[in-house]
């Protein structure tokens, strides 16, 4: 079956674990979840990326409880279409951003099939490390956008991804470290993050950056977020953001052909 | 004093470490110093980022030998100047290139000053990493390139350049890991690679591609190199290539304004 989308209602090959219980009730009680935007250290330097939204068509790829695209609807965006995967995310989405011209559909990232040449903006939140299939995905999102439009994304950085095994350990010397093992070796990886097993997908950088290359898009914008010293003083457990980065965003624009 | 690039060609701040004895002895039996271009594994990566260099001005920045320099003359290039901050160096180069139409200056990249408009491709092999000033560096050049010319380089990885201290380690169940602890913590890294103490300089992905951006360039190629399997098989030891990437090559157009 296929939606206004065209993104496939099928049962995904993805993991679902924001449809497990023992996961979701530890996910919402997360500052970005219950606070929305202003609950996430990366939303400001995001949103920098941005274009103007105004009259915008925008689909937002990983859409949660629908944050963004309340956001958006009251930047004076045109319509947001949100897709996720999670029956749970899309129910709260609903609850809590019912509004006009903001729409949402169930959709498994790894297999979008989009209505060509419509989209100003596309815009993903800590989604696409995911996933398997970058290429189709970049691909499928550059023929959506209309020319000159943009991809603004943000994901786990692939330094974060990359160990076989993540945290932060101690070495004999009781410097903590962050272990990177398996940079090259791109694919699964189990972390404990609410419940043991989650899965994420490892791409290095090189993949993420060619990936976009290869599909038609210019990289305008790359940030690597750290804290600030101001936000150290707030935040003291945050100086570990120091040893490795933790997100990656990035901005990307269709080029014309 | 001033030569015909405008580099200065003062004594500079920067570490010279190749005219120390101790070091250069060590340095010119590397592969890559003995066997030139293919010695050095990444060279077939970074020669597809060039562009077609026949009757092209070439500027190679940390020219070392002149490797670059004979190669780049024997594919029917029109000029190439070689700088680097080693009188060690820049002997070696004269005596083994002496050719038409290739030059050599002392310089410190530090402390570039170039003509303007001038060049068709800047070039530069694991230089970058030593030089404090990106911003200056990368703004000198894009204003040396002719309107669409390109800067390819390499540079050893941010994940390499990283840790205050290098070198892969055993975790306490004897995994093999890179021991990033401060990637976000820019600046001064010590190594010891012949002789101790050898000055590096950290700069995050985000800072290089950043300075690029905001100088004026459309980044174009990024190639963290690996080993391919075929590698593997003669060189086991490269295995180590997977657990963190050790160069990391760029490439660069001059965007017109």
């Amino acid at each position: 079956m296929s939606n206004e989308a065209g993104a496939s209602n099928a049962v995904s090959a993805s993991q679902n674990i924001y449809d497990t219980a023992e996961f979701f009730q530890g996910y919402i009680k997360l500052d970005r979840q219950v606070l929305g935007l202003d609950g996430a250290p990366e939303w400001p330097q995001l949103r920098a990326m941005l274009p103007n939204i105004q009259e915008s068509q925008i689909l937002d790829l990983g859409c949660g409880m629908g944050w963004f695209a309340r956001w958006a609807k009251q930047q004076g965006a045109a319509h947001i279409l949100g897709l996720d995967l999670s029956q749970n995310m899309l129910d709260r989405a609903v609850e809590l951003t019912n509004m006009d011209n903001i729409e949402y559909q169930r959709a498994d990232l790894n297999q979008l099939n989009l209505a060509p040449g419509k989209y100003d903006l596309v815009f993903s939140s800590l989604a696409f490390h995911y996933l398997v299939n970058l290429k189709g995905l970049f691909a499928e999102i550059q023929q959506a956008l209309k020319p000159g439009g943009k991809l603004v994304f943000s994901i786990e950085h692939p330094i974060f991804t990359g160990p076989t095994r993540g945290g932060i350990i101690s070495d004999a010397e009781g410097r903590l470290i962050w272990p990177l093992d398996a940079y090259h070796r791109e694919g699964l990886r189990h972390r404990n993050w609410f419940v043991d097993g989650v899965e994420k997908q490892h791409h290095t950088l090189g993949t993420y950056i060619n990936t976009l290359f290869q599909s038609g898009f210019e990289l305008t914008d790359f940030v690597e977020w750290c804290p600030t010293e101001d936000d150290l003083k707030k935040f003291p457990g945050w100086e570990k953001e120091f040893i490795r980065p933790t997100f990656l965003l990035m901005g990307a624009i269709k080029k014309c052909s």
